[in-house]
């Protein structure tokens, strides 16, 4: 696979969403076929001998590459939700914000004790979501084989939070 | 592609998300990989000689079929989202609920001119969030070259809203 400048297709929208923060869009990304497509198969290839039985996936961006990964790994997808969305019965699991908490749902029977998981989401910032995924997953019984993002805010240091994990990320800023 | 008999894997939640409702909840087919596989193959098998540019999707539960099929295409992802989600400038459109009225938002620069858009989603109700995204391509200049939907409840009639457009649904209630 030739490699592909994934950071040309990333567009920087200042003060979104509040004054001071500079946000990644990866709409411009996704609009693209060719984009999109090497991001999916980048991380697929990452993960293609490690026998992923499902992808876990936190709404909403996380959703558009999950289940693209999912169905190119021949895997399940199991969808992470905000508190409310989730129709069936839920364990939750609390997140910090930087004001407060919030907390994500997962379906009590989603995750099979020892099914190997792999958790993709569009961007690792500081970390937080993420981490509330794996503890979710392990408690569960599920074996976190990996984690994958799209882009990497590496100055959040939200690595030092997946030490225990393989984490792979598209694109490093 | 041997046929699957999708409804196996569709779980019925009574009283979601309220009283006197039969919810139709995806994720026990999102999970089985078979299942998934299947209906990310038959979206994109209905559409495959139908030069599709890109897919339009609605969060959350758009994302995760689209997404899939997107890649699976080859075609570009662009996802409309509930206001303030996008962090570019946006176009927006109003559908009714059933009391009241919500909006959606797509990015301006989102649909090129004369691009085949298939506009994908989990479930095809009363049909008025998906008529409101078919308006919305439209009036980017985008050409709307079908609609596929996982589920389709027949007994709203939702398919009357979409005429003009060829319409795919994989299982039907």
């Amino acid at each position: 696979m030739a490699k592909l400048d994934l950071k040309k297709y990333i567009r920087d929208i200042p003060d979104f969403p509040k004054p001071g923060i500079l946000f990644k869009d990866i709409t411009t990304l996704l609009s693209d076929p060719e984009a999109f497509g090497y991001s999916i198969e980048a991380i697929a290839d990452s993960f293609k001998n490690n026998k992923i039985d499902a992808i876990v996936a936190v709404e909403a961006r996380g959703f558009i590459f999950g289940g693209a990964v999912a169905n190119k790994l021949k895997a399940g997808f199991i969808p992470v939700r905000k508190r409310g969305k989730l129709p069936w019965k839920t364990k939750s699991v609390s997140y910090e914000l930087e004001y407060g908490t919030d907390s994500l749902e997962i379906h009590q029977d989603a995750i099979k004790p020892g099914s190997r998981i792999l958790i993709v989401d569009d961007l690792l910032a500081t970390g937080g979501t993420v981490k509330a995924v794996t503890d979710l997953v392990k408690e569960m019984q599920g074996v976190v084989a990996g984690v994958a993002f799209v882009i990497e805010l590496g100055f959040l240091k939200g690595r030092e939070k997946l030490k225990d994990y393989p984490v792979v990320s598209l694109i490093q800023y």
